[in-house]
């Protein structure tokens, strides 16, 4: 996937990596709606793609060439000498004198990115040449990326293009070190064996290393910087992983951003305050990276700017060349995310009075409760600092007569305990009272492949549940 | 004149900075030239300022607005309220919700950099803002300028519009140290007060570093980035900077390339490489900067590139986004220098089987004797490394028989002692015989403000004194 990055923009073709935990179902609409002519295949997932081939064939679809790729440890069971392709055998018949197909204009697409899954609908987002260049360079001087950076892929690349490092790392002469499999033991040797020196990972990666055996985890000899980003982090995961010894910094974006878009740059007069306060800091999603042209927190009504005080709450919009250029053959939906010219985010966020943006919530993620909206990255920020908490999900439950009221789902530490009322009680003493939540429920975390939770399954669960019958009626939900 | 960096772009005028040696009658050359509309004036120059007004009366000009620019320092000689603007009190007139003037297109010009008398008539280099946003975050990334840089300004604002930095170093929110004055002195000082982390400097920079007394000389103890370029760096220069303790960068480029084009990557393996061999992979012009599109090195005539064997000699040429739009009113030179769609560099290199180029002299200071191109580069870098040289430079002297023989000029070290003859013996042990000067002139070398060595002035002295008379003449000239 990697070389990938490099081929087929360089033969005058469009990237379109697909996540590789979708089904064949799912495949299948994809390679119909990008209307893909190659599909390269990881051996591990050839049962996936044939299966997505007869389901096109079956809808009278034309079928693209698939191109097998091969590892040192691919199974035997694949009988390779069928299959059209080989990627190694193409790539030993080719030639260095190979020419170059350049874009017409800077402008033509270089990849489109299917979104990952916490919608419903995959929308396929369009990135430029020129928007991938320059998020390229910004990402690399956010990220502190001097030349020869060593770096560890825990971030997927169908996963906005990796945020754009395939061609960031390149251009710093960059080492790449990538996983079959991304677990805390994995990242520790190999961070000790290539003496990684940057990595990234959605909070959910970190909150795996921070909560991990102690036998996994290697002392760091060296810096290594890590970027984290994808959902707000909790505080608590920033200041455990520094406890550790890695260098975290935080950026934010979406899809549509080509990753990164703003991160929190960190000021040298906050290395003196406490480690809480430190944190939390951290956990703000900061400012715009220079390869963006503006961002700002605004009324999507009105589209007025959000006063700075950290406290009114604004929708985050985006302009510049680091914003897609549209949604694939969805006019539609590029109109509405481009309406008033900005690029609407879906994020709900406060700025501060030094210009830092923190996000609050994701705009669908808002409670509604007796008409107060409440933030549910603010309740999970609370249940995150319980210490028996090993991941946390809040969302609206269909009320009666609050409207809404909060639910939250659970995850416990191996070998912890806890009860609803506990919680609750726990929620309490540190949030005003119709902030806490009225549901618990302890169960695994539905996740996208880049580690998000999937707050829409747990939300249409939270809905089943039907109104909130009592002030603490959680405990029969516990499995 | 950084805060004009951004003041002058946002009201959407156009940067011209001049050289703060030029005499009245080149201020007013340029001042015509330029059409400029507004002059700010540093107090210390306005002497030369109003005498250049008075020419441009004389001649029945236009005269620009002038803007007084005071300092704490400023003489009381100076009648400031005579004046009709001064600069602190026009910016505490200003308001902060002033609308910005963005240009009407990216290609617009930001500037026009005067070059800076190498050659004989200065022509005015047009930046756009497109250029100069791609070199400002090339140059921040081959300066390996983290955030919160700490810069301090040897190289001039008004060569390159320091190579971009003003910019730059606000993109990494820096701070930013300059000086009234470039000196050892000044240079140590203002590195140990402010904990300065880059600085920048032409090789004659270093050179009066690594040659300062001891007294002026601090330890350092934190890491100082040092980026060379302007000419090409006698590699003992580049030893010795190393061993006074700061991190040595090496880069190339021309005013028409927004100042640095390419860079010496340095690749770890050359870490284990003895120091002259360090020194010397060191000297070399490396490999072009994420922000330019192509650089090669070429046969003029055909348009061919040479073969990177290190031996083949060529003209190096660029063309990329980071090239300049043109020479400003000149399209005769602006159409010559771009001849056949790259831009011309005038500068002879040749290309290293890794990619890396070394430039070998500037075309014009090749020295043809007997048939036989010499390299007055590689001349001056024999007598750079002579105990008793300070300063260097080689340039051709007419000759009935050869055609051209090679003439140094030198300024010795203080309390140095060397002759004509000792120094010609010490070249033809280290060179070929026809390679070894043939006249050698004792005397302070004729620099530009950025401190480059103005070789046209010494090729015409070395012209005035006729045909080489025989293999050593030289005493006679010495002073």
């Amino acid at each position: 996937m990697y070389e990938l990055h490099f081929a087929v923009p360089m033969a005058g073709a469009i990237l379109c990596t697909l996540n590789s935990r979708l089904d064949a179902a799912m495949v299948s609409v994809l390679l119909e709606h990008s209307q893909a002519k190659i599909l390269f295949v990881d051996y591990q997932l050839l049962e996936i793609a044939q299966e997505a081939l007869n389901l096109l064939r079956e809808r009278g679809t034309e079928l693209p060439i698939i191109v097998l790729l091969t590892d040192s440890d691919c199974s035997s069971t694949i009988d390779i000498t069928s299959m059209s392709y080989e990627y190694e055998k193409l790539v030993d018949v080719g030639h260095n004198d190979f020419n170059i197909v350049r874009p017409q204009s800077e402008w033509d697409p270089i990849s489109v990115n299917y979104t990952s899954g916490t919608t419903s609908r995959p929308k396929g987002v369009v990135y430029s040449h020129r928007g991938a260049y320059l998020n390229s360079l910004a990402t690399v001087l956010l990220f502190q990326m001097d030349l020869f950076p060593v770096y560890l892929w825990n971030v997927p690349l169908f996963h906005c293009n990796g945020w754009c490092l395939p061609w960031g790392v390149a251009a710093q002469f960059g080492t790449n070190i990538c996983l079959r499999k991304v677990s805390p033991e994995n990242i520790f040797d190999n961070i000790i064996q290539h003496k990684v020196t940057h990595m990234a990972g959605a909070p959910t990666v970190l909150n795996m290393i921070v909560n991990s055996a102690l036998i996994y985890r290697k002392p760091l000899k060296h810096k290594v910087v890590v970027m984290t980003g994808g959902s707000p982090p909790p505080p608590q995961i920033l200041s455990k992983m520094e406890e550790i010894g890695f260098s975290i910094s935080h950026l934010y974006g979406l899809t549509e951003t080509y990753g990164p878009g703003t991160f929190c740059a960190w000021r040298p007069e906050w290395d003196m305050l406490p480690p809480q306060e430190r944190s939390k800091m951290k956990s703000r999603q900061g400012v715009p990276h220079v390869g963006l042209e503006e961002i700002d927190v605004k009324d999507p009504a009105t589209m007025e700017s959000v006063v700075a005080d950290g406290k009114s709450v604004g929708e985050v919009m985006f302009r510049g060349n680091t914003v897609m250029s549209g949604y694939y053959r969805d006019l539609k939906a590029t109109k509405e995310a481009f309406r008033d010219g900005w690029f609407h985010s879906g994020d709900l966020a406060v700025k501060h009075c030094d210009g830092y943006i923190e996000v609050k919530d994701r705009l669908k993620d808002v409670i509604v409760s007796g008409g107060e909206n409440i933030s549910s990255v603010e309740v999970e920020t609370v249940l995150y600092s319980h210490p028996a908490v090993l991941e946390a999900a809040v969302v609206a439950r269909p009320d009666d007569h609050w409207g809404e009221t909060p639910c939250a789902f659970l995850k416990l530490k191996d070998g912890s305990d806890a009860n609803a009322e506990e919680i609750i009680t726990f929620c309490r003493e540190r949030l005003p009272h119709y902030m806490a939540p009225k549901t618990i429920i302890f169960q695994e975390m539905p996740k996208t492949s880049t580690g998000k939770i999937q707050k829409y399954i747990l939300r249409e669960k939270a809905k089943a549940l039907g109104s909130t019958s009592g002030p603490i009626d959680c405990e029969k939900y516990c499995s």
